[in-house]
């Protein structure tokens, strides 16, 4: 019988009950249990044996770091995103690639709705106002912005997406959205450019990937048209926004709110925002429940043991 | 020509707007024009010739005011609640009583759903996590709890209550109830009591009007029913719950977490829930959108102007 194949998995240290899944069918080196030095280097006696990366983190994987793995086959990221990995050097070498595919679908799209209702209605100010004291102090809070008939645009009308649009159909909401094409059989008014969505929408709800095409697509110009009263929910990636540009909307008044979950350099996040009440922010947690995490764990499990049987991916990533 | 309708009204100074409104068809007086008096006192010259009182807050009507307004014909509230007026002795003394119908069930349960998603997924103690720099400093925030999937029990499946149950559903939601009567041709499961519901639920969503048979009607068995795990949102009136108990259980883990818009002795909260993260608290704002109260400043002039035309009211109190 064959050695087992050997997996590195990069992993947060809550995760360590995922060791003991994958021991019954592969060899694993954690790149914790690795030296301080950088990842090649620590590997350095075994790099030559990996045939797998299980990837649970943000490890960036270059074509630097490829460079390092002569056997590896597969990729298995516990992410939707797969822009920390270099996709062209991965088909370029032969290497499949998995994601975290549908399995967080869900807790991502009541999030984005959890985030529009927060800032529409100001909850995290409201909590705030009442823990302070001074609703007993000052009076009544100031007035909210309704939910019901206000039009929302999707950038992104995929898997999150869709569920996003599903769930705020019932609150009376009119949905829009903006993909890189247009697809049949959806019954929502479809934009061609960021622009032309922002321009004729209250909300726009980023849940695209993030790659060279769609890097910093809301920009200034976006975030004029979408207009003093219009809010941005990003569950996505934040380099979907230039960052810099969105800080210096929100203290002007360009736009009117923003709940956001992701940011360029996470976890740091500007210190601008900390002073606006029109703002809620939450710490890349879109996808962060129990459950999901259940979900995602068994999912990385069947992807890798689908691919040493030789079966299809569970969740691939296409190459374009 | 007949002298016009003297009304009472009793505003936030906010709401300034409204003298304008109702004096091309009212003579009015405003409770803050009066003397610091007790309100019958400082009425005293006028209070024989008012027959129309507007509430547009709390301003408790019971049958001692009543007594000193041998004229009254209508109490218009702003209000859906009407426990802070004595509706008993109204029907006594032949007065009509009007609220606001269904002017902010929208935004009541915009508000509810918003309560639920932040419980469970901790956006508001997400959100301070962030500003106060513990992601930069302790890492990942701990998990969320999904809401996709869980049982919702909803005490009160009036305007209101309907209105949450169907935003609640795409979210992947079991919904079932309790209220007086079961409904017909309703899908919900029903519960004939509370502590049911309770039993066989995780969440439930107090929207239910508060009168003698609801007072307290949430108590300790109530949330020991609900269990460690369960979470509670009460966009009703504080008294629905025992806040001493509730507060216990907050505390001691009884029951798992709270979203409340509303509180026994607004606008005090128990401060023992300022130290909880698994509660999210809003000072009775769930109906405060810029879009309800235009809304209801024009129910509240309609109710009247068709009052004083031997119209019927558009949102009547129905007398039990």
């Amino acid at each position: 019988m064959s050695e087992s194949p050997l997996v590195l998995v990069h992993r947060p240290p809550t995760f360590d009950y995922m060791d003991e899944l994958l021991s019954h069918n592969f060899r694993i080196l954690t790149t914790h249990q690795t030296s301080s030095a950088p990842l090649p280097v620590s590997l350095s006696r075994h790099a030559s044996s990996i045939t797998a990366v299980l990837n649970m983190g943000m490890l960036k994987i270059d074509a630097d770091l490829l460079s390092h793995f002569p056997s590896l086959q597969l990729i298995v990221c516990t992410s939707v995103g797969t822009d920390h990995i270099d996709l062209p050097e991965c088909k370029r070498r032969g290497i499949s690639v998995a994601n975290a595919g549908e399995a967080y679908s869900e807790d991502v799209a009541d999030c984005a709705v959890g985030l529009l209702i927060s800032v529409l209605r100001q909850i995290p100010a409201a909590d705030r106002y009442v823990r302070s004291g001074k609703w007993v102090k000052s009076g009544d809070f100031q007035l909210g912005s309704k939910l019901s008939g206000k039009r929302v645009g999707i950038l992104g009308l995929g898997s999150i997406g869709s569920l996003i649009a599903k769930r705020l159909e019932p609150f009376g909401c009119i949905i829009s959205y903006n993909s890189r094409r247009q697809k049949q059989s959806i019954p929502y008014l479809y934009y061609p450019d960021v622009v032309s969505l922002a321009a004729n929408n209250d909300v726009i709800i980023l849940c695209c990937a993030l790659n060279d095409q769609t890097r910093h697509i809301v920009n200034r110009e976006v975030m004029e048209a979408l207009g003093k009263n219009g809010i941005i929910i990003n569950v996505g990636r934040g380099g979907l926004i230039d960052e810099k540009e969105m800080v210096k909307c929100l203290v002007e008044g360009v736009i009117g709110g923003a709940g956001l979950d992701v940011f360029e350099k996470e976890p740091e996040v500007p210190e601008e925002l900390f002073g606006l009440d029109n703002v809620v922010l939450s710490p890349h947690a879109a996808m962060e429940t129990s459950g999901s995490l259940d979900n995602i764990a068994q999912l990385a499990l069947s992807n890798l043991k689908a691919f040493f049987s030789n079966q299809p991916l569970i969740s691939p990533v296409r190459f374009d």
